[in-house]
């Protein structure tokens, strides 16, 4: 047997849709959900660039697992099922330990993997792991960034900044508590918590890069200037331990990875916001305001400050 | 702009569609198909194994595309759009040359470029570039894998061959005619052919690895023998130049990148069959019988011939 057919193997014991036809097929088949929209999405984890070599592989699967559920939580929608793209670089040992970390994380989001590919890469070179997700939304329900009107508020699912100090601790340049690890290593998407907002919000985009750099695509999409509070940015305790000075928090809406929901609502909509910031026991923290024009404005209680030379994480220019 | 921006935008030039949102979102959006099954597939190509180092980059492209379209035509599916996961490894020439390939087999193949994601692989890499094609067939209208019965017979359309002759062309191994190389390079989906077959069949895959493989894998997937008569598998005229004894005919059925459908029919079918031949303009070979029991012959009209030990191209096991 192949090392190949031995990871697929493992994949089709975690394949119970019957929509994978036991991944023995050459597609997926599965009915059309009367009365929704779908929802798609692709996003690739590449090693040494998304992740590092040194993350346990269980948790490598449940990242790239995750992220595209994210993006899935910003659109409101419901995951349907997953295909994979992976490459093998002959360790089987990392495969056989991500197909382990994959199906405990397809559990707990109870996510259907529906197929995808194997494909052998070089050993020497870095693995990069694709995964489409599948999710459904009712109809005319999926919130687009584009759509954030003059006057809304910028608001944000809290903490942020954990994953960046976490990327740090996994790097082993700083020592730090487990829980930061875990928001790098383990992000959790916030699936429940999307489809409660999506019909109160305008506009809404998951943070994969950076609060700022997302934020300020909202803005540049939805053609209107964004100007940040950034003593208002929710940390957690954790990452307050580390500073709450400028710098610590710049470095917080710089940092990549944390998935929170970013969203453009009107002021309006705060009630019902904190009623849901109950329900879901998390933060929701207004975090800026949406204005005519354009560009992006920074400022804490010491007034307007310069805009870093880096807003966030930009794939092709920063190697994390 | 970065080099993924630059990429980036020349993929936004091709991305009518609005359920694309112009890449700009997390996700695309797009109506449920009402009275529809879906069909996925996610098929990878990596550089150096699926395709050469040496093959343009349009070509890389087309084949991309190509290879998940085959794989929704032995579905019987009409495709809907596709997602695209794309390694960049700073040859940003390669990369333009791609996209400008890629929009010119979107467009013939009228498929819309719904999303998907670009990542920086360290740049002495292999390309890995990964698809998801999206489809829609009627209700219980996509064939499987698994469904041939016991006295069905295997048709193929053809011919078969022409892609392993190509791939030697391309090689530099032999001299032959660019048909060769085009059936190697530019595969050509069965998408109509797939659907006016669907209603039809008990079973059908395309052939991606080689024809016995893929045979031999819908016989293992149905639990059937097969016996497959290698005189009848058809040749192009320009394969046949290159020969047309065993030893030929035996690298025809084990050589992959054929992209043509092989099907699982009664023999009451024949008469349709040889119709939808003639109206699609290509060849429809019965080539082989399903039966009770297990294994699979192979047979000429000098008899038995030992399997080879290679039925085709194993991921994981033969490096191309």
């Amino acid at each position: 047997m192949s090392r190949e057919s031995a990871f697929i193997d493992r994949l089709r014991m975690m394949t119970t849709h019957p929509a994978a036809r036991d991944l023995r097929d050459d597609a997926a088949v599965l009915p059309a959900p009367i009365g929704y929209d779908l929802v798609f999405t692709h996003d690739a984890l590449v090693e040494g660039v998304h992740f590092l070599t040194s993350d346990p592989p269980g948790d490598v699967a449940w990242k790239l697992l995750a992220v595209n559920l994210s993006d899935l939580a910003a659109k409101g929608a419901e995951p349907i099922g997953v295909l994979m793209g992976y490459g093998l670089t002959g360790d089987s040992e990392w495969d056989i330990a991500f197909a382990d970390g994959l199906a405990r994380a397809l559990s707990h989001f109870n996510v259907a993997l529906l197929g995808g590919d194997t494909v052998s890469q070089p050993p020497s070179d870095a693995r990069v792991l694709g995964l489409t997700a599948i999710g459904r939304v009712p109809p005319g329900g999926a919130p687009d960034r584009r759509g954030a009107l003059p006057g809304d508020h910028l608001y944000v699912t809290g903490p942020i900044g954990d994953a960046g100090i976490g990327l740090r601790i996994a790097r082993g340049e700083i020592a730090g508590p487990r829980k930061l690890l875990k928001a790098y290593r383990l992000p959790m998407p916030r699936l429940r918590t999307g489809q409660a907002l999506a019909p109160l919000v305008h506009a809404m985009a998951d943070i994969s890069d950076g609060l700022l750099i997302d934020a300020d695509r909202m803005a540049q999409a939805s053609k209107l200037a964004l100007a940040i509070n950034l003593d208002a940015v929710p940390l957690s305790h954790a990452a307050a331990s580390f500073g709450t000075d400028r710098a610590a928090r710049l470095a917080a809406v710089t940092a990549g990875d944390d998935y929170q929901l970013i969203f453009a609502a009107p002021l309006a909509a705060a009630g019902r916001l904190a009623a849901i910031a109950i329900e879901h026991k998390i933060e929701i923290a207004d975090v800026g305001l949406f204005s005519a024009g354009s560009g992006l404005t920074i400022a804490d209680r010491d007034g307007v400050i310069p805009a870093p030379g880096r807003l966030g994480y930009e794939h092709g220019t920063n190697p994390a």
